[in-house]
């Protein structure tokens, strides 16, 4: 086995898609597991050599209080979603990727996110304060474990939203008002943001959180050579979305309503019980169905933490529309997937895509990966079919 | 209004597609409604400059004994799929093509849809006579009323499937054979389509009957410098086949079975009640998974005549995936549509842009056209996306 | 045709289910129609001789100001839910019945039913005054049509939720409080409750408003010698519930979670979409699974007013549930159904047994309706199989 | 641990129904689990004193050549029915187990079933042979065991459909028959219940295979005071079949087609893959629900084999039905249970009132059982909730 080159850090380390992510690089390390559901796995895009299994090493901030190894058991026995075995033979992994988890910050993060963090977090840090302390983790990271570059995913659970058009243009605008949180009222995935891109690491935004969507934050990424890429990966119900409007679209069908009910039990779930993080997300889901069919049906999005569920989030979909003559029609689809397993080939495919982007010297916005968002940073088409072109023509397969 | 120019020759002139598409064109001519489904009526196409409706004048083939304004009522109060006003404001138009269709040929048919014809379809015809008197109804529709071009579609029922590969690949090796029914054992279909494309008409086949299919009748299209696509309009469940396999390919999401189970009560429902009749239905319905995957799942498609249906057909379509770490997973959808309002604005696009592409010149097959068809002639990719690019390309939209 | 000796008055007389109980009736009368949905007409409970068609009259109180005729042609051309050819052959009747039908008072009812009130309806009225006029109605309907006895069913929009524990327990207490809407802050369902029954009327509360439900109102009942039930017909989601939780009950399977989504877009559904007005309906549809279960598992019922789909209301219920050896299963439904002709004969029946009942000399609440009824009056029991019993019981067909 | 008291001898003894009633019985044993899913669980039915579960021995026979442990490690890991865990806290009883097993018999089973018989299985045996053989098994486990009864269980795949009308009425005129496979064409399941009923054994047919069900093994059953009951537990649609069809009958909603899609892929699915094995499992499932609505709708039932769905049986069912004014409407449902985890629990339930009625002296047909089978011997009502009435009745819970 060769030496790590690079580093995955990720925000909110020990949630749910965190754990199912390490586990799940530890298993294809170890060749327990075919490459199922890694976009980077596919055949055809084996000629882009992306780096290996072997090249990583996993790193990341959480503000809870727990541990890998029994995160990771409640994934196989309470949600059913990993296989006990599995998780048996990386335990000493987890062990190991546990001692590099440092305490995250929980500056802006609102209360119901605030109420989970252990004794070991920070109180009243200043974003400055902040911002410093993670670029020191990120370092120490790099620099013990001779690491060549570090990819920073947030994972962590939805924020409050913020309006991004209220935050400064320009960095400069931004820097001095990081001395207190009143006048930078920004969350913690952006402070990460700002410390992983300062610190000249690459930055993925999985969740729906202002992370790096600010304009000045593109421009501190651009300012520092390095690169970044949002938001909300893109994973059940909502990959259908873009996936089934588009033939709405194309075949001239007037979509009158489009109803999503979204039932599931982890603890994102729990987060979003809290009407004020559960904007964010909804709006993230909601949005792309006007864009796509160039007008407004009625839509409706409702998410709802129940407890039974575990990481299986159902999605039930109907969607009401006329066809000729005006004849109303009716699809329905039900979607039950476990949530962390679905994402969390999409976290080990970003980290590989932009390590490759890194390689071909692309800064900024990496908009070729908007497939794997709901809300793709810079992209305004959110057709499926559309935005995985822009991957593959990246891949060199298509013109 | 102009005189018409063009001329729209229905096989299966009174049955419920060729009857929606008959109500339909009239509505539109009448401009009581819009043209929801039409993909011919996408904005973004207006620059094509396709015929308007009032250039369409209809005609067709027939082999039942019924009137064309009462199968209108039944799919108005029976099927509820029209509504019953637009049926009476189109009630006298209804009347004038029903005199202009003349009895079809039932040669090769098989027993079941045999037993439907009325007493004016001649029994025992040899595949020449049939020809013969085919293309003499084609000509005299054209000459009476002054057309430019005419336009045949097969909407009748499903045929018993033939083998392809058996028949003489050339048309002189062909040609002799159409003394009788036992050395040239093709379908009425592949008659109807003989006679159009000698007449210089263009053919069209929405079915998964035999057609213009064989590699013998494309060059007979060429010969004549016209031009025919098929086969299987793209209506319901298989499009949704054609737009979700994708998904599951670019995510490297393992199809584990699909299986699709499809209930309707129309009469194409009752034609495929016969097992012989339904086997070139279920395969063109179920090919395209493998074919987009790569690799072939279990697959299973039903097709139930439930008589309280009507026209409407439901499908639930089960597809049980692995995805990462080998996690099973399920996607659910029910599909309610009425089956003759999906189809016939279709059939209305094909014969527009098949007039298109007569004025640019196109002969042979119209591959451009795939994306309206279950099992596209001569097009080998199946996923909708892909096929719609086609189309688009064509229209010039797209690189 | 005889003479009609029955009125059936109903509260909400142009709304979609009186209308559909109108049109129904008319229909039913002229027999243009089976007695499908009828539970008074199910061959069984012949023996009981119910009243006949013709004898019933119909007469109503309504806050809007539209006509019944426009409201029918609604239900048939923009709701699909009856063939516009009934409602031609109807049309006469309608006519009549709304000039029978009275202005109705919009005491207490909530800013959201306020609104829809037309210039007709008296404002400020005192509910001694609300109920005064509401009597003189009644009376002056039974009188100038000679009938023997009235009815009145609400089947108005559903009014904001009502404590009634805070409500006097005897009439005594009560009657003086009738003075001034603030002393006495029941809504209008309770005034017309209260009209109708000192005027010796029955009283039937279809919906889930407070109506008679008070301990007081089913005094005053009992002391007129009259009759009442309630309340909130059981027509959809709710009898699905009704039906299954017994199932699991019975086979000791532990429901974890029952999560129902109910979409619909009637007059009704956009009062629910008025949150006060949502919280009466929600917990009428949602307390019979721990009634059921003896224990409470998660449950959550939403509502949303989805135009689109106007009167056809559509639910998915999600139901967890734990098997032997604490295997998850699931089990999903979708219901489809029209709401006004799912309650409509609803409303017929109740009808005809509380003219049974009266013959019957029962007086108070009659509790052998409990199977029509989310929350019935006066009975524990919440399965449907038991509720029916108690119908058929009361029949004589059972022990 | 006391000594047990009682045997349960399961036909099919290794197959997924035995053995994951035997890993429950054991894990019940043990108190690893709660009585979840055991109707003889329920609180209100303790004090009917049932056999306690450390009175059971199991022992069994089996054709196949494979072992109990593996069976249940496939359960767990391939089916994702059972925790690992558990299966391994009972391990050392399946193996104890497994020795009490003995060959069965293929005599009449139908080539599938006799293509899976191991070595060990005679081949050629008479019918006489066969019930000398398994009595002599039977009396040797009681008597080695010192059991004061055994209770002989059909689990075993479906044989194919028997015409029981054209066989002996009498045991006098059948017992001569027994001679050869010829002059006696029934099928193990039958055999079986001889030599358990002969010996005094009870006898329990859990599926749609002949079993007991001639009127001639009734009187066997009577002649040798013991008991039997059956056939084809139902487990999951069709008990939704028997719960939801009373609804619409009481409703008298007009169910103009109901049509069921069951999709599954463990070995009972495999055997019924084979079109005369699915005969009869297809008509045990589709007769009741012209039986409840006392009208015979339209009805289609598809059992097909998936593979990759293992012991998850899906059950999609679409019903169309007819409202007041002849509105259709829908009611869908899909039902996703693991067959054995549904079906073990009601194997145990049965053993233990087979107990107990033994203990009250009853003999023949044990109609009170009704509620268990979609088949039920000797009972004509096929409403869930009145066959459980004839359960809480026997157990003296009501009147």
């Amino acid at each position: 086995m060769s030496r790590p080159r690079f580093g995955i850090w990720l925000i909110g380390a020990r949630g749910g898609v965190a754990t199912t992510s390490i586990v799940g690089l530890a298993a294809l390390k170890q060749k327990l597991v075919e490459p199922t559901g890694l976009v980077s796995g596919l055949p055809e895009l084996a000629a882009l050599e992306p780096a290996g299994w072997d090249d990583f090493l996993v790193g990341g901030h959480e503000i809870r209080d727990v541990r890998l190894a029994d995160e990771a058991l409640r994934l196989a026995t309470s949600y059913r979603i990993i296989d006990q075995d599995l998780v048996a033979k990386v335990q000493e992994e987890l062990e190991r990727i546990d001692r590099r988890i440092r305490p995250g910050t929980i500056c802006n993060v609102g209360t119901t996110i605030e109420q989970m963090a252990g004794p070991d977090v920070p109180r009243g840090e200043s974003p400055r304060e902040a911002i410093g302390r993670i670029g020191d983790d990120l370092n120490q990271f790099a620099e013990e474990n001779g690491l060549e570059h570090v990819i920073v995913v947030n994972v962590a659970s939805t924020e409050p939203s913020v309006d991004a058009a209220s935050l400064p243009a320009s960095w400069n605008e931004w820097e001095p008002l990081l001395e207190s949180a009143e006048t930078c009222p920004v969350p913690a995935s952006t402070l990460y943001a700002i410390a992983a891109l300062t610190s000249g690491c690459s930055y993925i935004n999985f969740t729906p959180s202002l992370g790096s969507a600010p304009e000045a934050i593109d421009e501190l990424a651009r300012r520092h050579e390095t690169r970044h890429m949002g938001c909300d990966g893109k994973t059940g119900e909502t990959l259908m979305k873009s996936v089934l409007a588009p033939m709405f679209a194309a075949r001239h069908l007037k979509v009158m309503s489009w109803v999503g009910h979204n039932i599931f039990g982890n603890l994102d779930g729990k987060v979003l019980d809290d009407p004020v993080n559960k904007r964010a997300k909804v709006a993230s889901k909601d949005h792309l169905i006007g864009d796509i069919l160039g007008y407004r049906p009625q839509t409706h999005v409702s998410i709802e933490y129940i407890e039974s569920l575990g990481d299986w989030k159902t999605a039930w979909d109907h969607i009401h529309f006329q066809g000729f003559l005006g004849t109303p029609m009716t699809l329905q689809f039900t979607w039950q997937g476990s949530d962390s397993i679905l994402a969390a080939p999409l976290v080990l495919d970003l980290v590989r895509f932009t390590e490759l982007a890194r390689r071909r010297g692309q800064t900024g916005r990496l908009t070729f990966l908007a497939s794997f968002f709901k809300s793709p940073y810079g992209v305004d088409r959110q057709d499926f079919a559309g935005q995985f072109r822009l991957l593959t023509q990246w891949a060199g397969l298509e013109d």
